[in-house]
């Protein structure tokens, strides 16, 4: 299959434009899965849960139903990371669009910094979704830094990460090396680039979105700055192999009756 | 405190010679802690578990009395790797030499390739010996590539991962930056480097051992060959404070009720 990774500026607040450049980026390459970065709809520095709310969509909204006929079109699975509106609560969300018309929410469960402040908290465990017969996990941004998060999904039978990303700290590119190849699955990591001066605050996100296979390899890695679509051929039921030597799967190998991890 | 890491190659089957070299590495520097390589005196290659077991100590053997009193003098702590003979088990192990004279032994829980043939898998949890104020983890090689053994090392309250090495992979030591990162929490890998060839078998090490910070900072990486004692000034006391951000507890984010790591 063909995986990429869709990386730009989401420009605050203004929903419709994001979304436009959203549809055109994935109009602009060839692929059976396009990963968009964090809170691509919105954009990321909120001043208040209000405004948050203000921003955020639920998974039916009109935008996604936009951007999975485009999607559709192509015969691609797309996943945009968005602010969700669930009743009272408010997430830091993904959401896949299949293009069979089927959409699975994933909800952020490690919140990074003033995203605290704004959101709720995941309240469902990390999912896996088969799409065409890739088993598809999503996590977002900082749920990179606990390695529970891929380590489950593997363990669920990801076969793919998909990694929606709003990155300030220089390290996950790299990180996100460790997580393929301990886990061996393959990962598409969808970061964001450009500068959010709002609230008093100042963030430059790092760009370099990626795609790295299950064996550590970084087969695609974009800029740190600038719009882009990177794009691999993967074979991903190469992830379905957890052997790393001919006597060492790395699955079986686990000793979870000796860690300590409570 | 000073930790450092001793690098060089086992001649197979010496263990007298292995163990003056040792004796002389660890007398050209200046440390609180040296970490020597995995199996840095039987060497790696055993064509069967009986000859690992003519080459094995128990950890009593006098070469560890002579490696602690190397370390005493100095006020030094010593870990090294060895074959440990254990009534009639055979492990891949680690001791931890303190300069109080105490002894604590770790047997490798995760065992690589053509160990699985040679060694008994290690029965006990990892887990941490307070060392003069400084909480050590022992580790040894392949356990790297299971985050699980630094998590729960991390979790137990270790400050240092001292990680004896005989690595054949070129991805470790990219990622113990990653497991430093995650737990927040200084690493010295001790590789050893040459070839040996024996048994039908050629395994070439990679060496580049190296110190690590809780930021994720190289602090010293030897080269890929030659022997070499790296040394580092860590402030230990730094892998206390897990707040990666003012509003991240790098533990405390966790949310074990949301993973599925059985």
């Amino acid at each position: 299959m063909r995986v990429g990774a869709v990386q730009f500026a989401p420009t605050f607040g203004d929903v419709r434009g994001n979304l436009e450049r959203c549809l055109a980026l994935v109009s602009s390459a060839d692929a059976d899965l396009f990963v968009l970065p964090e809170l691509a709809l919105s954009g990321y520095v909120f001043e208040s849960r209000e405004e948050a709310e203000s921003l955020a969509q639920d998974p039916d909204a009109e935008e996604f139903a936009a951007l999975a006929s485009a999607g559709a079109e192509r015969g691609a699975a797309i996943v945009v990371g968005f602010a969700e509106r669930a009743g009272d609560s408010l997430y830091n969300s993904s959401v896949l669009l299949a293009p069979d018309g089927s959409r699975s929410v994933y909800r952020k469960i490690h919140l990074f910094n003033d995203e605290k402040r704004i959101f709720d908290p995941g309240d469902r465990p990390p999912a896996v979704v088969d799409v065409g017969g890739a088993r598809l996990g999503m996590m977002i941004c900082f749920d990179w830094i606990f390695p529970e998060t891929a380590r489950t999904l593997a363990l669920l039978g990801a076969d793919v990460l998909c990694h929606p990303a709003n990155l300030v700290l220089p390290y996950c590119q790299r990180a996100m090396v460790t997580r393929c190849i301990e886990n061996r699955v393959f990962a598409v990591t969808a970061n964001r680039v450009g500068t959010e001066e709002r609230a008093g605050q100042s963030w430059t996100f790092t760009g370099q979105s990626e795609i790295v296979a299950q064996s550590g390899e970084i087969l695609a890695r974009a800029a740190p700055e600038g719009d882009a679509v990177i794009v691999a051929e993967i074979a991903h039921e190469e992830a379905r192999n957890k052997l790393v030597t001919p006597a060492n799967h790395i699955i079986e190998d686990r000793r979870p009756e000796l860690y300590r991890l409570g």
